[in-house]
């Protein structure tokens, strides 16, 4: 049974999850490399046995479960870094907080080809897996004993990624993570002093300035943020105000899927190979909709060490102006993206 | 000139330090390996000229100014993130905060010899190289511009360093530090509540439980936080509080360099070839002595790879608990370090 651990002092919950590493040298030798093309792969059409059963599928009329002819295929992650099953036995440990490791820990695998990338697939392959996110947030929502679901995506060795074959992630917790209770935090007090919402009024800044926008489309704007953490560093917001992911419409669901798939070449082009993160941001389960919360998408390039400095302080060093990235993403050629 | 950015959501500063690279050839590449033990090393003894001048050294009587002679030696960083001279300027963008990227950036270089850890020097060497850090802290804190000084550590390429030879950097800021202010609100609201200070709670704990204690000296205890984000991550903390580290006397700074090198030996023999980084969490320039807020090290090895789901919710899934770990570290055999 994995473990939730609160540090009492900036009351972040840590996850201590035993049962991945048993031994020193479990934890203390080179990275899984990613398998070469060629390699078996749990996530290919074919080799659906191989992997935990289908949570979901979109999948073609007449076809079985947890065999070929799906699209979309979600599944539990086989080495979870949660439990679905138990409660949460909230307890204290002398002037410690604690409680079980209990949550959801799923794989959104988004084509049933062995592509890397979201931009090697079309744009409908794109918005069935926002659709598939979308599923799996409000099913997730209604098991009371949790909090958060977070979506997130890692492509690359260097940004965590053990398999190639393009996936997501969705973690859901029984708690709210520290950095979104800080950032909502942050934007309510934004809220009360100024009566708007800051990311709307982000929005409206970047749209007027222009200097840092780098996609913008019917429903969303993409911009590399005035205090960029890290060289070409994106995000991606609804221009109108919406604090829930899962509220998504159908017509932004289509737009967003355009302009993440953008969004994703134009970086791929300028670093080619790149490895990158990018998670959703969306307000927690038991919230209402919230004026002061606006949900976006964050993608981050690994290009970066992170060294002690930045543990230390939570303060990062980043090599480039938000302003020069842009130039460097706008300078792409869009319409090779629409010729593949 | 660099520049800090401050987002306004998290209220998080950013130093945007543009000089550091102009295409992104210069980030998207393989990174500096350490060099070989023959290579050509900027900090060994007799290279004093290839490096900026040196700021403090402790040096024989009679040795000349960046010349051989010396066993401690302060210097500029060549490339620092941050730059000495100038003034603030602070000034809004729109609704944006910044202001000009003024600050310090030193590397404390720890011995004229070519070694790679503080474990391979007599202790007596370990205890010059805290005066260091005191010496300089307490002159930066008279510049009134500057509002915090960081002292860090990094060790091998995994944690972020360039150079082989055993060094650390000091960095003074404009600002207070997000993560330092967290932690010292954090305290600070404990010690509201309780009358007491939760760092010394903590050790208070941690003596009486023993399970995550790995060292115990006169002055210092040194454990695994019971919310470890990362396998092997250690705490060493001065049993009598205190809020500053520049405070610290006489025979605390003789125990501590004990300890931290007895510390420092356990990690490594644990955890061949280990990177690390290690920070001293103290107090900001302009504060009197603090009741609510203890300084004290964290040492983080480097094991485990920070993806998406971390960056997403600031929440660390760490594959070991803090207790197993303490037991690995005391299984170590501590006389051979003092055989060495």
């Amino acid at each position: 049974m994995p473990e939730l651990r609160k540090d009492p002092i900036i009351r972040r919950w840590v996850v201590i999850a035993k049962e991945r590493a048993r031994r020193p040298s479990d934890l203390h030798k080179g990275q899984v490399e990613k398998p070469a093309p060629d390699t078996f792969c749990p996530f290919c059409e074919g080799n659906e046995h191989t992997t935990p059963p289908e949570i979901l599928a979109y999948r073609a009329p007449g076809t079985q479960p947890n065999k070929p002819g799906w699209w979309i295929r979600v599944i539990a992650n086989k080495f979870p870094a949660l439990q679905a099953e138990g409660d949460l036995n909230k307890r204290g440990v002398g002037m410690y907080d604690m409680m079980n490791g209990i949550g959801v820990h799923e794989v959104i695998v988004e084509t049933p080809k062995h592509l890397r990338s979201q931009t090697e697939a079309p744009q409908k392959q794109v918005e069935e897996t926002i659709w598939a996110y979308r599923d799996r947030l409000l099913a997730l929502k209604k098991d009371k004993r949790l909090q958060y679901g977070l979506i997130f995506k890692n492509v690359g060795k260097e940004a965590g990624a053990s398999l190639y074959h393009s996936h997501s992630q969705l973690i859901a917790t029984p708690f709210v993570p520290i950095r979104i209770s800080e950032e909502i935090r942050g934007a309510k007090e934004f809220f009360n002093y100024r009566g708007r919402c800051i990311f709307c009024d982000m929005v409206c800044q970047e749209r007027e300035d222009g200097s840092r926008l780098v996609e913008e489309s019917q429903e969303f704007v993409a911009f590399e943020p005035f205090a960029s953490r890290f060289p070409f560093e994106t995000w991606i917001l609804p221009k109108c105000h919406g604090s829930h992911f899962e509220d998504i419409e159908k017509r932004q669901v289509e737009d967003l899927a355009g302009i993440l798939r953008r969004v994703l070449f134009r970086l791929e082009k300028t670093l080619p190979g790149v490895a990158y993160n990018y998670i959703i941001h969306t307000a927690p389960f038991n919230e209402g909709f919230l004026e002061h919360y606006h949900w976006h998408i964050e993608i981050i390039p690994r290009l970066t060490k992170v060294a002690g400095f930045e543990w230390g302080t939570g303060c990062y060093i980043n090599p480039m102006t938000p302003e020069d990235a842009c130039s460097y993403l706008k300078e792409v050629n869009i319409e090779e993206l629409e010729a593949a």
